[in-house]
């Protein structure tokens, strides 16, 4: 790629990036099962560390699943999730080293390396299940969505809700649908690249 | 934005996604320091919780920097590290919470909330620097640039090295670059929707 890959327009990074915004009021508008899907389709090639790939997702959609969901959340984030088409529970896969054979064959003993050292094991699923929780919310804006990402809810609650007798953890929760931009609260400031970067 | 915003056009998603790959052999190309700058403009702008944004970045650019670095990585990543033109160091901030007032005024409790309780600092310090690392990637990609990410390092002597007399810990590293297509492994494998995600 690269040598031919252009930076791209000003429109598309205002809408990936500079423009982008948490949404914390949704209008009234459903998000198909082939966006979900889509969405699935673009995270999914976003890079981990020797393809651990432990991200694990549900996406709580019907009024049967958010009724299991919302009474776990943290109160300020109950009414917004409520009215969101779709709410995506990101958990990572604290047992994905099983599928390191299939997604990283060229390194044969990872399996093992990851078997026997569980602090290893963690620190990689927390931190690549991240990354991917990253992709997903860069993904739904390309797909035209907006995004609302989460961390206030009872994490062990949502385990065993979700994710009983699996290794899973829930890691963050994203509101995933079409914003109200009206509703939105002033821009939070950055700090300047001189106070948190250096060229070295 | 979300109901002007389209989804994005098909070789947009592919320099971001389905086509982008992780880099390990680099052109004789350099970056420049405003490209750099240009990264961290976009990059600066993905969602942390509470506004939290504890990633802090040391680009390491000059034969020098890289002297202090390369030693310090799995024997893996040397020699690829020392081709690309720029090395991100990606770092979490663990006394994040002590920029909370500018960030997040808000919520004028948040900063003590964060003080008093180190294991939610460090999960939300980690997780989020970790959110802010797929950022920039992605931020890499869409300036027409190629990532490599690793963790494959001795993660205290990088402290130690560069972030001494901190709260920072590096959390991972990015060769960034315009990268040898042809050099490329296969692509890994990605699980199929189903066998990782669920519509409930």
């Amino acid at each position: 790629m690269s040598l031919s890959d252009p930076v791209l327009a000003n429109d598309v990074l205002a809408q990936l990036f500079t423009e982008a915004r948490t949404h914390v009021q949704w209008q009234d508008r459903a998000v198909s099962d082939e966006q979900l899907q889509a969405l699935y389709e673009l995270a999914k090639w976003g890079p981990t560390s020797m393809n651990c790939f432990p991200m694990r997702l549900k996406f709580i959609k019907s009024p049967a699943a958010k009724a299991r969901l919302v009474p776990l959340l943290a109160e300020g984030n109950q009414a917004k999730t409520e009215a969101a088409p779709v709410t995506i529970i990101v958990a990572s896969d604290h047992a994905f080293h099983e599928r390191l054979p299939v997604l990283f064959p060229a390194a044969p003993a990872a399996r093992d390396m990851f078997a026997g050292d569980q602090a290893l094991r963690d620190a990689t699923a927390f931190r690549n299940s991240s990354l991917q929780a990253a992709y997903l919310i860069m993904a739904v804006r390309a797909l035209g969505l907006d995004a609302g990402p989460m961390s206030g809810f009872d994490a062990q609650k949502v385990d065993q809700e979700f994710f009983a007798g699996t290794e899973c953890r829930t890691n963050l929760l994203i509101n995933v649908g079409y914003g109200v931009a009206e509703k939105l609260y002033p821009r939070g400031p950055r700090p300047g690249f001189d106070e948190v970067a250096e060229i070295l």
